[in-house]
């Protein structure tokens, strides 16, 4: 059987010489982790859930199953322009597992070499975690770091500001319906997007000196497009031509399809930012330097709302409720 | 319907000159909360998950579940000397309630009436959170900060060193062991210790100065006891008759069973500490002006194990195995 003290300890231990042990005074084993914050910074912390059968699908590949439990999180530290150093995650592990070691056991190791890879990639250390049984759920809280008063945040668009995103739109939904319909071959793009999301935590980091306000698209573009608004204050208009699709979308979909998944399809994780239309050709190069797209999208405004679209309403989803106005 | 991104702005905004709201630059509302750690200190991290029926139970009133939520997961940075500073939260609710709009409402007012009580309490914003469906579970992480250097651990126990424990024990396990026959009386004693546990921060802080060790006690004495013995090389021989006893107990279960409750009982979020035989009448001084009994229960050998039981094996609580050596 297994024992909830063993697990995290087990899984999920990197060597101390790995570059995300960085900060760590103590990790797991003890009560709680000790950590060294880096002077003249801001801690930057979010908690992102994962339900099997809500979040993601049952079958799914453990690894992809901890890959995606910590992008999403990690997610949420580059929306605010944030570097990650580190991770506590609270693993709920599907009751009829504890009367099958094995299943348990080759599900764990499967699970921690996404989850950890991911880790190791963006120097976040584990420092803490717990198990318990029940449905198949993982929490995941992580933590970075900003220099004072620098984090984006999804309150400073101006009316004139330029709206971006960074990567592909649309991939995220694509992959999860490829995945319903049967699709299996895990190096389809449209899988990998959904399977393997990237958290934009570079692409946070070089955008933090120009762009005026920030936020990651996991419920869509235009849902998530209303929260940046709602903060702001401001209205938007959206080029739907220039909406960058993510590859095999068209392909898989076709046009009308790929474009409202473009916009309304959650579950992308690139970031949506504004700018002042003078630092976009800067920014686009920094981001080009890292493998990143970056496309102007549409333009912030003073009147409230959201203009540009093509039909009458396009809907984000929200989780519970399915789509959502 | 419960919106999952009104739940937690509704029901856990503190105001902002709430004594908890000090070093939160950014609270509940965006992609993540950004924070001011205290220069000079270590941030100190635990995760705490609470599943229904498995470490509660699901008739327990809401208030007390969000308290003890909460309270579990402070007692961890209890037993490391820390200060509560943040936490954030992960909250899974029965998926019946989205179909029952008012009980969800009534439950979620009153266990958020219990877990601000206690953050308001111990000066603990919450800061981000996140709500999911699914079966009543609770992931709680916490942070908080102590002094570079100064955290208490479960390794630092020397020989000869003093074992001693805040309050009373067996509490928890009593608490429950009531609750189950069917008392549902809350101002009885022992549902109280196990309904609204004390996470004893203010004691971990002043224990500070002379413990060599500490751990707090959520699997039982034996159990965590052995946790500090393996961390810190001792063996530990202990005074049974000098066992603080809950309130009520030895009514409740006669003399044998409270002494096995406060033995192996989990859930009593005691600290159990080491330290020099020279200090405990300065420790003893100084807790009792916090209000909290401490009590010198044995002392720390070279012999590895535990001696001074009157029977063969105790044993300590483990979730998933039931009782285990």
């Amino acid at each position: 059987m297994l024992a909830e003290f063993d697990v995290i300890r087990r899984y999920f231990t990197l060597p101390s010489d790995d570059a995300s042990q960085q900060g760590v005074a103590l990790g797991v084993g003890d009560d709680a982790a000790l950590l060294a914050p880096q002077a003249g910074h801001q801690l930057v912390v979010s908690v992102d859930t994962s339900v099997v059968d809500v979040h993601f699908p049952g079958d799914a590949p453990g690894d992809a199953i901890g890959h995606r439990a910590l992008a999403v999180a990690l997610s949420d530290l580059a929306a605010m322009g944030a570097r990650s150093r580190w991770c506590v995650m609270a693993l709920t592990l599907d009751q009829a597992w504890f009367a099958n070691d094995q299943a348990a056991h080759a599900w764990l190791a499967d699970y921690a070499k996404g989850f950890s890879a991911l880790a190791t990639q963006h120097a976040t250390a584990l420092v803490g975690g717990d198990v318990t049984s029940g449905r198949l759920a993982i929490g995941v809280t992580v933590m970075g770091e900003v220099p004072v008063g620098e984090a984006l945040t999804r309150g400073g668009a101006q009316a004139g500001d330029v709206i971006a995103v960074t990567g592909a739109l649309g991939g995220g939904h694509g992959g999860l319906a490829l995945w319903q319909q049967g699709e299996r071959d895990r190096s389809h793009p449209l899988l990998e997007r959904y399977l393997w999301p990237t958290p934009r935590l570079a692409a946070g980091e070089a955008l933090r000196e120009w762009a005026t306000s920030a936020i990651d698209i996991s419920d869509g573009l235009l849902a998530d497009l209303g929260h940046l608004r709602e903060a702001s204050g401001v209205g938007a208009s959206l080029d739907i031509d220039a909406l960058p699709l993510a590859e095999g979308l068209l392909d898989a979909m076709g046009e009308d399809a790929a474009r409202q998944a473009a916009l309304t399809g959650g579950d992308d994780y690139e970031l949506l930012v504004t700018l002042p239309a003078a630092h976009v050709e800067q920014a686009r190069q920094r981001l080009a330097a890292l493998g990143v797209p970056f496309t102007v999208i549409g333009e912030c405004s003073n009147t409230l709302g959201v203009h540009g679209l093509p039909v009458q309403r396009y809907h984000g989803w929200q989780h519970f409720k399915g789509e959502t106005p």
